[in-house]
């Protein structure tokens, strides 16, 4: 792939219309946003129709890697064009007037060219990311795939070409007639996604205790924002 | 709206390819996954690319209200094809093998033309469904909308007529062979969302309790998943 400018690129499809005070232009925001998600939403069109579907994914440096077993049966050719989307809500933020009610988030749109990877050094590689994202620690402690799996499993490439980034943060904002009447409670009720207690397999062979990449990333105090 | 069928309907884009053991065909097993979400993906088409944003959004009955700021200026008609996407991600599935690693979740997929309100009444409706479902009781504490304040807003109407619900749960489902080799731990990380003490508006005229309304929500005794 081509080197990337440290700045998002301004296109007019991902330069922000509305509230184009909570734009990120810097790649670090992107890979922040997307570093810390679970699932994106990947979005195509099948049949002149908008499809979005959850997917897991994985980041190797400026590529998205895709588990395309949901999206690829739409995948005619070896590419397709996709919007690829993750979406962390921080907060509800209650303002004093329904109009100026909000959300704390961090979002990233990334649009691009998606393509089916072919190559077998390139799919373990995606295959990796995706399973390490979601799983840190998990490749070298579970079996690895067989021939016939890869052969089994789909995945798509998206370089990270062209995205927005999005953040909102901080206390409502109303208008300064409502902060006066003060006529209703405002603030913010955070959210946070807790990894909860490891619950084993019930059909473990042997007891064993929770290895160490699973273990410490239960409780709150192991929280990934979103 | 035409009266719709208790089941889902199972049309060819609606129906699932892989993994349909998952699948929901109940129309409340769509409320549940809808009514449980805090926001939405929404996808269209734009100048024959796909986009997806994070949308809020609430449910009345068989309509689902899209709060249209960010969609919207896209919406160049009245009527727009759309996919709406909910999803929660309950827990990592960690199996024997990488090849079995999965994701314990809820989603459910939309498929629709959403149309713009243009009606006064069921916008004032559709802005009550997004407001309420985001931040229950708020409605009725803060201070409604002005007929500028409507004028404002856009809101998107899409009627629950084509979907697919999609569940995974329970432990990870590894080939027997990896269940006896017994070489790696398998279980599942739950993930939970919290909601956490809400945080007054540094603004706030006078002090005042959290009210009930807010104050309920929090800790994670009242935890929706997702």
């Amino acid at each position: 792939m081509t080197a990337l400018s440290p700045e998002l690129s301004p296109t007019s499809r991902s330069t922000l219309g509305r509230h184009a005070e909570r734009a990120r232009t810097d790649r670090t925001d992107l890979y922040d946003v997307l570093d810390a998600g679970l699932v994106c939403h990947l979005g195509f069109v099948a049949d002149g129709a908008p499809v979005v579907l959850p997917t897991a994914y994985g980041r190797d440096g400026d590529v998205l890697y895709l588990h395309g077993s949901s999206g690829a049966r739409y995948l005619l050719g070896d590419e397709m064009p996709v919007c690829v989307t993750v979406t962390h809500v921080d907060g509800l933020v209650h303002a004093r007037a329904v109009f100026s009610f909000s959300m704390n988030y961090r979002s990233a749109v990334v649009h691009g060219t998606a393509r089916r990877i072919t190559d077998a050094d390139e799919q373990l590689r995606a295959l990796r990311s995706i399973v390490e994202h979601l799983t840190p620690g998990s490749w070298d402690h579970a079996r690895g795939p067989t021939r016939r799996e890869l052969a089994a499993t789909s995945v798509l490439a998206l370089d990270l070409g062209e995205a927005s980034v999005k953040i909102r943060s901080g206390p409502p904002a109303d208008d300064d007639a409502d902060v006066e009447a003060d006529a209703a409670w405002a603030g913010v009720v955070p959210i946070r996604t807790v990894f909860g207690e490891p619950e084993p397999a019930p059909d473990l062979a042997t007891a064993r205790p929770v290895p160490a990449h699973v273990a410490e990333r239960a409780g709150p105090s192991a929280v990934p924002a979103g």
